[in-house]
């Protein structure tokens, strides 16, 4: 844990040159546009800690699996995110000294992500060897508004000097990804041009073929002499210039970045400049107004507003500010990688956290379609999970949507996990319910959604056998979301999960049938779907194996918890925590510790189905054993001890989820940061404090103020509806911002908004 | 399967040019010494298929783990058996032309390893593409008496024509491994000589710094000219040679191999040069009498016979000859790699195979000193064991022996074998009760067993935990020798054989106390031992969970076994064997299916403590789920087949794994021999059909005689007898060859000898 982010609501200031830390304020201060995204890497040369990053959605490369051991169904390769061409640098070499703050005596260093403009500013006093001060004010963004383009402002001061210099501004493709299975760069060149008018790069990746163009343009307060720079993938503009003491000088650099996702090969190059051109000639201050403007509208549609708590009033604006930029619904082929554009770790982009953690955010904060195009994500998947089903060995139609994918393919290979955490298909299938519930939508069964909850049941019914023994369905061979067990029997939550899906797709069915018959039809036919099949869904869903503790009055985690030796973590001693990181993987196989909710997070998907008392029952017993080593644990278990009444328990879950990245609790997010947990953290305010639940259709609200607040509020979405909801000491306020009147329910009674 | 080896019952013949299986030819004909072996490459240059191979014993290479994702308690490298330098080349080039028979017309081709003397023999007519025809005969052996030494004669009868040609005689070391994880050449070169005298090289290991000399001398009916070639890693002579149609040419090759595990690194290559002299000077044709004598002696001591089937007289010939050339016991440094000197994979040197499967034909047929050296090998390694389990969390003098080892360090690195699949604890515990079973030398528990079951006692100690559940002691996260499985909990095998140890344990202790009190003071002193530790081995013998189904009155194998869909293989589609390679691992491990004896290994174990009806009972319901896909499943189960009187099934499991290589059964002969499991063949003639036990101290034998066999007869030492068993249909004679009288039990009656 770490505490050298100064505390304010807006922004994420980090005010001390800390060149130990660079990594992670690198992700942290991270900007993104939904399209691309880039760390707060400097400009200028930096040969310290940092880990240049630049990462352009849905371009990925297919790296060869890597394993000790081969098992029969691995996959051939791991997708990669990959680190893609950057067009940051300007380096600034003065008298053939180079600025680098490594070697720098740097003074009055800061680096303040302003989330409420979208924008990142650097300055700093730096005296190089040969003793020449200079001051350096940075200013950069992402557009969101045009999601290609980027802009930096560069203003160097000198302040004890005046001499000649060479600036360089650059555009890198020859980089390479850290978490390379074989040390092997991914990119090739295709064309490179830096000449009087233009300055880019067109780079493919290996096997995938996907090219990006990265074009520059750069303009200068004055210079003498500006050659052009080629090497291989590289070019750049060098510029001889004139600096002088006490005189800002000022370089301003526009970028362009793009990809064949959205430009054939044959005129990318030509869309590049033409994109580049349109923004350099509407100048920085408009594309700045244009981003400042963008921002307060997202800010309008899904900020929480926190008094009395600066600390955790940045948190939720941090993780809210990294969901927005991450994220935006406009392509249906892009998801939200578990470190967005703040990393490259993991690779992949699409885990199940985002149908468990992200979806709500976005349902809540943003229009139906930026829900919508996650959903349709894996409606166009499912092909592919059909496809992985088989590889396993499923037939007719099953489907296991896979653990980490870019592309619909499963790409992870630890067999405990891969062909094991099958629990992601339960998340997949609950999202539909979700969205529905959220939008009320049901035409998206007819149109897209009954499609996979087939898929997805036809799975779950090959996946259980029956038990001659236990004259039960039991599924066996399992890992749940606690990956602290692998290969167990009856996993309690994906047991109960498939039931909740098969009984929802049993409605689905009906609900279509009924509303729908040609959509019905249609399905029947592409799906080879026989109505057959659900007699035994309904078996199953009657005689599925379910283990529960009599003594304790518990749902037991899986076949054999009960065997192991019972010790709460409150006993452990500190200094083996994270266990993850100090005990021997089969210490913690073998111990009862809970690496993230699990039970709890079947209670939590499921919860109403559960009355209070057995919430709290199962939330006592296994929260005791649970370590939350992982970033999705907090906010369930905010959101559950909310429920049941422990809000102290409640209030500590939030400060471990919302400032996990800002005071990196888990000393990683050098790697980057936790995107895809963000969306948890919206959920431990919105569903945890504010009570938020739909019940019947109707939003409801049971809300508690933790102590240390004055108030809080925030959005909901709702059908047609937008919701303000506000709490303070005097109790919940409700407004209507858009749609008609409705009915909600606060604190158990129905009242009109 | 295939049927291309011709049967004979000393001699291994392959009568005509197969390239195709060439990898796997030069697999069975591998030849050793115990010290070095050599796979049967050709000594020309050979372009097509082939896998050159050259083992050294103990020398070995860390190399760096490969892993997908890295797991704690992970070793750092993985031992890797090498293919050390090359001293077997012999190439010819007859006027520009290469001898290469993947680009001849070949006939009359024959490789054949004679057994009864430890030779291998090949001979073919070539046709070059230039139309030249010549006959080659070669003749090879390493030397069992000198095992330093090989030599080769390799004659040239040139039939259409006269020629000049050049004979290359090489030593090359620039040689790689196949399974190098990072694809890395394991040698550096340190010293390479070439001149009048001498041709030898010095290679090293990199890590592990081994030098491995080779030296050769070479002697030609004539030559006109000799060069001194050396090139990186490799030495040669070349020389000049005349050959004339219808005049045999040979060329004599003799080498010494040598290692730093024998001479230090100062005087190897002037040791390695006298090692050589010495065999050059005594000359082929006495190093090859005295080859062949020492081979009668070595089958008089383990021959066994078979009349009236050459197929299995073949069979067991080629396991006893592997079994003699691989391992000698004059080092205590080394062990019995799996696939011995015919092949480098699985790496390592050292596996439970040893102890399980290997330790009675050793002790049966040679002198004691050679199963001692199998077990001294374990008490030597007795410290890293105790470190191993020390960085999986265990304290106190816990030993958890490795899975996969070179040198006592931990090398495997899949975490369910690793760290679960402990049962290799127990076969290295139960060879000391089988070491004293035979030899009778109590005394071994007090010089070093003792030592090594308190370590192995206390790590089961720990291993255990008590469920408050069952209120029993359990045994969680294991992995059986059903790999079938993974991480259950209870697995019958481990929990039962760990009982047993700690059984033993508590005996020995007592012994050794009462007999050696010396010994005992500085057993309890050197392994900080306190007699208060058996209070809770004797708590965990009288309260070990051990699953048992009453309805079906067998052990359960783990939990969980029961709730699976138990359907016989017998009805699995034959498409779907091996399963190993048509299913994906999920549904392999969800399946009934079980790899090799799991319940059956430790009934076959610890056999005098079940009745003939539980024995039948587990065998009959374990059977039927059992695939066999080890080839250390076969024997167990004829073993146990034998036992409960099926004795159909007891012959087929024989054939399965006597002929396992010689037929190529799995398909994987080529990468080499299953030499461990040919230990295992050995025990289902001796103890499968011949009943062989040893009980309350004495020899205990109840033969059957298979349908197809006249006779067969094999001999056993027990103490200080060496009997003759003789099994006819005129039943079981037994004549003692050395040694006093003694009693043995045949047919369940005592008779004396």
């Amino acid at each position: 844990m770490k505490n050298y982010i100064k505390h304010d609501p807006w922004k994420i200031i980090e005010d001390k040159f800390n060149p130990d830390y660079n990594k992670i304020s690198e992700s942290i201060c991270s900007l993104g546009n939904g399209k691309f995204g880039q760390r707060a890497n400097f400009e200028e040369s930096f040969s310290g800690k940092t880990l240049q990053g630049n990462y352009v959605s849905g371009v990925y490369y297919p790296d060869k699996t890597r394993v000790g051991w081969w098992k029969n169904g691995y996959p051939e390769y791991f997708a990669k995110m990959l680190n893609a061409p950057d067009w940051t640098g300007i380096k600034i070499n003065i008298e053939g000294e180079e600025l680098d703050l490594a070697k720098c005596k740097v003074e009055n260093f800061s680096r303040v992500l302003d989330m409420k403009r979208g924008v990142l500013e650097r300055k700093f006093t730096a005296e190089t060897q040969s003793g020449k001060r200079l001051e350096v004010f940075s200013t950069r963004f992402l557009s969101i508004v045009r999601d290609e383009n980027a802009a930096i402002k560069y203003t160097i001061l000198p302040k004890n000097f005046s001499s000649k210099a060479e600036i360089l501004s650059e555009v890198d493709a020859d980089i390479k990804n850290e978490d390379s299975n074989y040390d092997e760069k991914f990119w090739t060149e295709i064309e490179k041009v830096s000449d009087e008018n233009n300055t880019f790069v067109t780079a493919e990746t290996k096997k995938t073929f996907f090219q990006v163009c990265t074009a520059i343009k750069t303009t200068l307060t004055n210079f003498s002499k500006a050659e052009n720079i080629l090497k291989e993938k590289y070019a750049a503009k060098k510029y001889t210039v004139q600096l002088t003491e006490n005189q800002p000088f000022t370089v301003y650099k526009y970028a362009a970045v793009t990809s064949t996702m959205y430009y054939d090969k044959t005129e990318i190059s030509k869309k590049t400049l033409e994109v580049l051109e349109k923004a350099f000639n509407d100048g920085f201050e408009t594309l700045l107004k244009e981003q400042e403007n963008a921002w307060e509208e997202k800010w309008r549609e899904s900020d929480i507003i926190i008094d009395g708590d600066v600390a955790a009033q940045q948190g939720i604006h941090f993780n809210i500010f990294q969901l927005n930029q991450t994220y935006t619904g406009r392509d249906e082929r892009l998801n939200i990688g578990p470190k967005g554009f703040t990393g490259e770790k993991y690779g992949g982009t699409t885990y199940w956290d985002t149908e468990a953690y992200c979806l709500p955010f976005y349902l809540a904060t943003a229009d139906k379609k930026v829900a919508h195009s996650l959903l349709v994500y894996r409606w166009k998947h499912l092909k592919k999970a059909i496809e992985n089903a088989e590889k396993l060995g499923f037939t007719g139609g099953a489907a296991l949507y896979p653990m980490v994918t870019a592309n619909g393919e499963e790409c992870h290979n630890e067999w405990e996990i891969t062909f094991e955490e099958i629990h992601r298909n339960a998340a997949i299938a609950n999202a539909v319910r979700i969205y529905i519930d959220y939008t009320g939508e049901k035409k998206y069964l007819a149109d897209y959604g009954l499609e996979v909850l087939i898929g997805i049941s036809r799975f779950w019914a090959q996946r259980v056998n029956w038990s001659a023994d236990k004259e039960k369905y039991v599924m066996l061979g399992v890992t749940g979301p606690n990956e602290y067990e692998n290969n167990v029997n009856n996993n309690w939550y994906t047991s109960y999960s498939a039931v909740q899906n098969l009984k929802y797709t049993i409605q689905a069915i009906n609900f279509v049938k009924e509303n729908y018959p040609q959509d019905f039809e249609r399905i029947k036919k592409v799906c080879s779907f026989n109505e057959s099949e659900t007699e035994k869904w309904q078996d199953i869903i009657e005689k599925m194996y379910l283990g529960y503790d009599e003594k304790r009055k518990v749902f037991i985690q899986n076949d054999g918890f009960l065997d192991k030796e019972l010790i709460p973590v409150s006993e452990l001693d500190p200094k083996v925590r994270p266990i993850n990181q100090h005990w021997s993987w089969d210490r913690i196989l073998r111990s009862c510790y809970i690496k993230q909710a699990d039970v709890l997070q079947g209670i939590y998907f499921f919860e109403n189905n559960f009355d209070v008392e057995t919430i709290k029952r199962n939330f006592e017993f296994y929260e005791q054993f649970t370590v939350h080593e992982s970033s999705l644990s907090s906010c369930i278990h905010n959101i559950l001890a909310a429920k049941v009444g422990l809000y102290d328990k409640a209030y500590q879950y939030y400060l471990n989820a919302s400032r996990l990245d800002l005071d990196d609790y888990n000393n990683d997010t050098c790697d980057g940061c936790h995107i895809t947990s963000m969306g948890g953290t919206w959920m431990t305010i919105v569903q945890g404090f504010g009570g938020m639940r739909i019940k019947d259709g109707m939003l409801s609200f049971k809300a508690v103020l933790p102590e240390k607040w004055n108030s809080y509020s925030f959005q909901i979405r709702h059908k047609d509806n937008v919701l303000k909801i506000n709490v303070s000491k005097s109790g919940t306020q409700i407004e209507r911002l858009e749609g008609s009147e409705c009915q909600v329910i606060v604190d158990g009674k129905v009242i009109k908004v």
